[in-house]
C-alpha cells in the first residue's frame, strides 16, 4: 500500500516531538512545519530541527510570520512561575497566545492541500495542560469541520482529518509514549522562558513536564536552571 | 454610545476597499489588515495603503507571511484568461490560493482578541466572483462557529461576529454601494496579473470588475493594458 502523507505542526516540544513518534509509527510520511512566529523561547526551532534529523523527516519547513503579541510568549509580559495546571474553569494564563492553534492548523490545511495530503497531526492535549481554549477536543473537532468545507480539495470530495494523538493522555503517558518510539527527550524544549538552552525550572511547561518525568519514574535529560 | 472596533481585511482590491467603507459607515473604528503573502499582485498593498489614507482609517497594520505556494497567484503558473465567473460546480480555477481566506480570517480573529474586538469584515461574494470555496456563505458560517470556541476571548463569552456584507451581492451592487460610500475606485485594484500597476484587462477579476462597472453603467477610472 502506497504510504500516506501527513503535516504534522513541529515545535521542538515533548509533545509534538512524541506526535511526529507517533505519525510515523502509524506509516506515515511526515512533512513538518514549524512556525518563526516571535515567540521568546525561540530556541525550541533548534530541537524542532534536532527531531527532524534524529527522526529521518525528509520534508520540513520553518514559515517565518509576523504576529501580533498580546501573549507572555511573544510580549515583554513576565512568564508566571509555580503556576501549575489550573482547575479554575476559564483560567487561561497570559502564556496564552490569541488564535495561535488557529493559525497554525490553518497553515497546515493550506501546506497539506498544497501537497494533496489529507492528514494533520497536531500535538494537543488537554489533561496535563495550561487551559488554552484551542487545546480542547471541542475546537479541534469544530477545526476539522471547517477545514472539509475550506479548500478545494473538501469541495472534491478529499476529507481532511486532524489527527490529536494526545489529547486524552496525562504526561507520563505522553512520555511513555515517546520512550517506547525512541524519541530522544533529551533534544526536546518544553520551557517557556529558556536562557541558553536551560530551562527555567518554573514555568508551569516545565512543571508538568518535570512530574510527569517524575511519575514515569525516568529522569528528564534536559538541563534546568536549579537542581530539580 | 461608545464605538465599537472592527478588524477589516483590506487587499486594496474593489470588494475589501468598499467593505471598509461599510464598516466605517456603520460606526466602526476600522483597524485594517492586509497581507504580504508573496501574491504576485504585490502592487495591491500601494492601493491598500492608499485606502487606508483616503478613508481616514488610524489603525493598519501589514503581517509578511511566509506562504508555500500552489497557486497561480504566488508561483509560476500563467493567469487564466478570458475564464469568466464559472457555473459549472465545483470548477475551481488556478488562481484560487490554499486556504488563504482560513489563514487571513485566523490572523484576523488572533489581531481582534488582541484587540479585544468582537467584529471582523471580510469581502467575499458568491454572485460575481471565481468559484472560491472559502469565499461561501457555509465556510463563513462554520468559520464563525469555530472562532467563538477557539479563543480566550470567545471562553469568556464574547462574541465574535464576521461580517460578509457583500456576500450575495453582485458586481454592479457592489459598485454602487461604494460610489455611494465616496470610495475612490481610482485607487483600487482587482487585477491578478498587473504590470506597473496597469491592469491586464484579461483574467477574470479584471472581466469581472469590467462587467460591473458596465452594469452600473460607470466607467471604472483605473487603467488597462488594452483600450477596454
Amino acid at each position: 500500500m502506497k504510504k500516506e502523507k501527513a503535516v504534522v505542526l513541529l515545535s521542538g516540544g515533548l509533545d509534538s516531538s512524541v506526535v511526529l513518534s507517533i505519525a510515523i509509527k502509524n506509516g506515515f510520511i511526515p512533512y513538518c512545519i514549524s512556525f518563526d512566529y516571535g515567540q521568546r523561547h525561540k530556541s525550541e526551532l533548534f530541537y524542532a530541527k534536532k527531531q527532524v534529523f534524529l527522526q529521518k523527516v525528509k520534508y520540513y519547513k520553518v514559515f517565518k510570520i509576523d504576529f501580533f503579541g498580546g501573549s507572555a510568549l511573544t510580549d515583554n509580559i513576565e512568564i508566571p512561575n509555580n503556576r501549575y495546571s489550573s482547575n479554575i474553569p476559564n483560567d487561561i494564563p497570559v502564556t496564552y497566545v490569541p488564535a495561535r492553534n488557529t493559525i497554525f492548523l490553518s497553515y497546515a490545511l493550506g501546506y497539506s492541500e498544497y501537497l494533496q495530503c489529507s492528514n494533520i497531526f497536531i500535538g494537543v492535549n488537554i489533561i496535563d495542560y495550561s487551559g488554552y481554549p484551542d487545546c480542547r477536543p471541542e475546537f479541534i473537532s469544530m477545526f476539522e469541520k471547517m477545514a472539509n468545507i475550506a479548500t478545494k480539495q473538501s469541495v472534491l470530495g478529499q476529507k481532511i482529518k486532524i489527527h490529536a494523538p494526545l489529547l486524552k493522555m496525562n504526561k507520563k503517558e505522553i512520555i511513555e509514549t515517546g520512550e517506547k518510539n525512541n524519541v530522544d527527550f533529551k533534544y526536546t524544549m518544553s520551557c517557556y522562558n529558556p536562557k541558553n538552552k536551560i530551562n527555567c525550572g518554573e514555568c508551569d511547561a516545565c512543571l508538568l513536564r518535570l512530574n510527569g518525568f517524575f511519575e514515569a519514574n525516568m529522569k528528564d535529560p534536559t538541563k534546568y536552571k536549579k537542581n530539580v
